[in-house]
């Protein structure tokens, strides 16, 4: 087991760091704050393009663009980066609000591009691969679904009936991360073609330009009563929607495979991010417990704030060290191999980063739940990942099984 | 120790839960989504009136009104209820969002009504009890600062200084909770009076008009990124504002003194609430539990759920029981004696309630976050009383020294 | 909901408080010391005959003997304590290691006496329930058996079968508790009658006199590795064992439910007394906060210790409070009624002794869970009864069903 | 950072695990029960010699012995072992209780060896380092005092004064584990020279003959009530104890320089054997959950069961990572360096290594804490390391002041 960072891979990292630290994070409030300021909060601001485009431009005159396609992706040739190096760079992006967008290595997109780039025609990747690519359009995977417990996939119920050479979509998907954008130019959907057959057979994936007709943007949903504009995580109702069936990736019937192998890098890069959220946090709470006083002392030196940081830290290493060897299981023995420690992380890393912030908010007092840290923020984005990409109870299942069977085994 | 509901006590339980279910909790929501509506976020738009108001009628129709005058605090004669019985009135109010304020037994109105029946002149009740007690005012109570830690209220620093028949203050508080309210007609403002005096003698309280010219509103505070409108948690700057020497609460130096006797109650009533609030998370969680189906399954028999909503059941019972206890003692032995009581369920109640509603948003998966349960509300709320009133190791300090002062006198 | 002492029940619990501390617990240490001095383990050694006796001759003395006969079990009268009272002083008990069996309250035997009383014909009660009145002889309860999951007691399966006018018994059962003390004089056996009837009408209970010839006594279970003479947990095989069939309890198929009305009281009582264990625990680790320095403070002062005394009181507090309501329960809504509530104190109150059992020895460093405290064989106790009286998960069970048949309902 | 085995320590790790498995664990049983057996419980029985003997015969055979020579300890040449590779090695010692003695890897005497090699004499060399290396005699380090908190190695009080060509003793110590074994040929014994000196210069380290006059073993300390027979921790007087002056460690004063440098590779030691114990509670519990039957289902199918092993598999994993991770920053970056990392592991493992035996009791109903499984022996030795080398508090301590010094500098 070898988590080493190559010299080139540290070199990368090294700039990473030093981008996020001296020129992402610094803007990361501004960007915040501009939501709301223009005619609609999905639309961004000048202002907003101007942060986000310039920074981009930086990453990409660096070479730090699509830093995700590692060898385990779609990356080839020797200089690819490994799951395992590529971890400790999303990590780094995950210390920013920014960050990931700004090397294009953001969620969703990630996931589809590398779905485009194993699964797509030539067609459909010169028609979205490429522009995604080149981070001028946004994506969104549509997955889940209001009328149905959507952590057992095979309850997904969009229905596409086939109708010449079209498919035709009726139903309701919500959490439809990404289609807020109003540079969301596709969304990948989860359908079902075909009800009555085998239970991982029934679902096909196709890819659907936002905007055809049919299509209606409900309303988005609000993690803690926000929306995540201009992101936005959309419910959006399909009626009679028309798909020309050339959309269709691969064949019939081969949605639960793709998605299968979609979700495992998205969740290590998630749960990478967070640990870079939780070392921020752990900063935070280091500066306020040595910068504020009360009772005639430092808070560092009241009651159990040396055990807070000190569990803090233990938990953050544990956690990392975990989604690194998910990475590294991801490079040497392949997705179906390191799935299960794809759950195991994805237990740990958000409970983990959710506990951390806690304690750093607990740390500020008020001002830690309030507009004058980035903690809540940081915090609702961890919550939220105890349910994205599957709930904790339905990874544990997966663990649990897992383990159970070496012994049924044996 | 004894927690039982007199009959009278009991029929006005009955009535309040009835009230509470089938007409306060039904418009909880369109209440809340009128916010933003109006020109300004924290101006009410009519619907909002029309709302409070038509239940605040109700109420008081039914004499379900000003039900937190205990014979602990201003009330008086066998008629009275006791803390005991009105903690269990302020759970079913805790149940909805607008419960407290229907039956004017809002924070922080009552305490400040309380400060107002025990320590204000016959002038400074006529201008400011009447109507906080007829409901048509509303008050905030100005307390934490910015720039010190003020758990340790020693800190305070916000500067009255005496210029012939008036108090001049300078310098900020923020959380101040209810100051948002249009409505708000005073601020019970603890300032420090005399620099160089006895540490626990220095600081006065005085009652400060909205308004009064010096007096600027900086800014909402926010609490997981929401203002909390029409009610907010304001920020608030005092330029040499001039405060009539006559508002003084009490004498100089009496500030401590106030502050002590506020605060025992309304920990309990907040804590109470709490405890409806958990109550409800339960009641959905159980619901969702026996609804949604996953794995051919009802979510109630997959994996931990039973055991899961087990350990919400005790918690909960524990956690009430506690409240119950501490109100017990401010009945029965006064709230010098009820103090450490106090502290107790100030610790066990909101962690308690934090960690029920997590487990009912997690029972939701991603809905449990959304606009479409009242969780997340509800948890924000619970996880801002881990601060309100005092952070939690501020109150483990004060149990743990009460603990160990049994163990120094033996 | 009423916990008050009545002055009588307060008289008694006074005097209990008095002898548990002045003339109990300075001879527990003496007492556990004598064992394995005489040639048996489980031959109590004239010392250990001494102490006890004495202790129980001052007991009866003073009108402390059978304390536990409630109302609610075979008491009856004006004088007849409430389940809630002698809850109380059953706390007081716990905080010795001799104290149940010195007021003639101890388990198995409680329980055993209660079948008896409710349950024996005149004859079975004149040989068995008067002695064990008397404190002469002593009982055990045997129901768990080795081959089966015995949480699940329809698993039980020591057959009893009819042979004329006796039943034949074959089979083993194991953590037969006291059943290694050689003053006991009586088994109630759970034993299969009917092992095709109707699940809940398949067994019965029958009294078994120790030295039947068939008995073979195989071992001491161990806690811990500590096989807990001279009382003992013993593992004992039934081959042959012809009983009379007059020592049937009731009829044939009432195995459950006498084995139902059982258990509820005596679980009250173990988490009662584990109460008073962890009181005394929180004592020593409070005498020890204060009385021992490092790094040049006392413990008390140094990190998270304020804290983990604060959070030891608090899950004390909140413990007993739920046992007394599930006292109270018993004492007002009857066995059924309360099951619930004593299954949530079966998995409270145990966890919490242990809980804060564990922290009283990490105070201590290394000698607290060495020879010089109490607190390692107090610890192995709590731990114990994490599965006495049926395992966590088991109640668990219960309470979540019981939960979630409310909304199943409504 | 690299995990990864050599090729030849692979092979080694191979046969270390063949051992364990077919030859050590299935005689452990055997070893224990024979305890007491004999004329003194700290005289080993014929059978035990004869055991241990032949199973170190093996190991020798093998070449598997004194493995713990890593290049970070005495061992050199480029065959060494790294404490990576080491680490990986203990834990599968760790699965059984005979395991580290048969490969002459026992603590303390791996410890003790190390301090010998690295700070003794020719002469003190020959006459303890190499029939310790041979594993003729064992050893004891005396560093615990019953009348100090020990956790700060300042207050240790044992008197050592020069009369002479002699060091003189006086004082007490306790847990000196180890000194209970016939065997047992030296003391390395921490003593106070100079109690007027700089605070880290007070004490040195001498080494004692066992059975010098003046040493009295006043009794074994009890872990649960069990001494650990033949191994034994033991409470020792010295009274005038003569020690000739050559048999100092070093110089005058080196006593915490010597101390420091020995406890972290004991400490990864101990740890990794706690993951291999771990891992056989997470084996026995999920044997446990596929074979046993309760309501009709196996154990594994109900409640929470799957979540529990799942969680397991996740602490565990985390424990053994970041305990390679120390094991890492020993190889590469020196024990200094290393020490907050060994502090992290020592907190984490242990409490991991508890609660996952723990569950795994409690998976085993009653049965889980008798003497028919391992558990309650391993759950003990857990236990009992969340004191040894140092309390989890003075861990936190450490890794705490680490983390804010940082922040400090920064």
């Amino acid at each position: 087991m070898d988590f080493t960072m190559r010299p080139k891979a540290q070199e990368i990292l090294d700039k990473v760091r030093r981008m996020v630290r001296d020129e992402i994070i610094p803007l990361d409030h501004e960007f915040l704050a501009e939501v709301g300021k223009g005619a609609d909060r999905f639309e961004r601001t000048p202002r907003q393009i101007e942060i986000l485009e310039g920074l981009k431009a930086k990453a990409r005159e660096q070479g730090l663009w699509n830093l995700w396609r590692t060898k385990a992706l779609t990356g080839a040739g020797p200089d690819a980066l490994t799951t395992v190096e590529y971890a400790q760079l999303a990590e780094e992006m995950g210390r920013s609000h920014l960050g990931a967008e700004v090397f294009n290595c953001s969620a969703p997109d990630t996931g589809n591009m590398d779905v485009l780039a194993r699964f797509g025609t030539e067609a459909q990747q010169r028609r979205w691969l490429d522009p995604l690519l080149a981070g001028e359009i946004r994506s969104a995977y549509l997955m889940t679904e209001p009328d149905v417990a959507s952590s057992d996939a095979t309850n997904i119920a969009l229905s596409a009936v086939r109708d010449g050479d079209h498919y035709v979509l009726n139903g309701e998907k919500y959490w439809g991360s990404g289609a807020g954008d109003t540079r969301c130019g596709l969304y990948i959907v989860m359908v079902l073609t075909d009800p009555e057959g085998d239970k991982h057979r029934r679902h096909s994936q196709i890819l659907v330009e936002p905007g055809t007709p049919g299509i209606e943007i409900l309303r988005p949903m609000e993690i803690f009563g926000h929306d995540d504009a201009p992101h936005g995580h959309m419910h959006i109702r399909f009626t009679n929607v028309r798909v020309p069936a050339d959309q269709l990736l691969q064949t019939e019937g081969d949605g639960f495979l793709i998605a299968q192998g979609r979700l495992g890098p998205g969740r290590i890069h998630h749960c990478m991010r967070l640990i870079g959220q939780a070392e921020r946090a752990l900063d935070l709470m280091c500066d306020r417990a040595l910068s504020r006083t009360a009772f005639g002392k430092k808070l560092a030196d009241l009651g159990a704030n040396h055990d807070i940081i000190a569990e803090s830290r233990i938990a953050i290493e544990q956690a990392r060290l975990l989604c690194l060897k998910a990475a590294w299981m991801m490079d040497t023995a392949g997705p179906r191999e390191a799935a299960v420690w794809v759950s195991q992380i994805k237990v740990a890393a958000p409970r983990m980063a959710q506990q951390v912030i806690d304690e750093a908010m607990q740390m500020f007092g008020a001002t830690g739940i309030s507009q004058d840290t980035p903690l809540a923020h940081m915090w609702m984005n961890a919550r939220m990942l105890r349910f994205a990409d599957g709930p904790d109870a339905v990874h544990r299942r997966v663990i649990g099984r897992t383990e159970l069977r070496k012994h049924e085994a044996g």
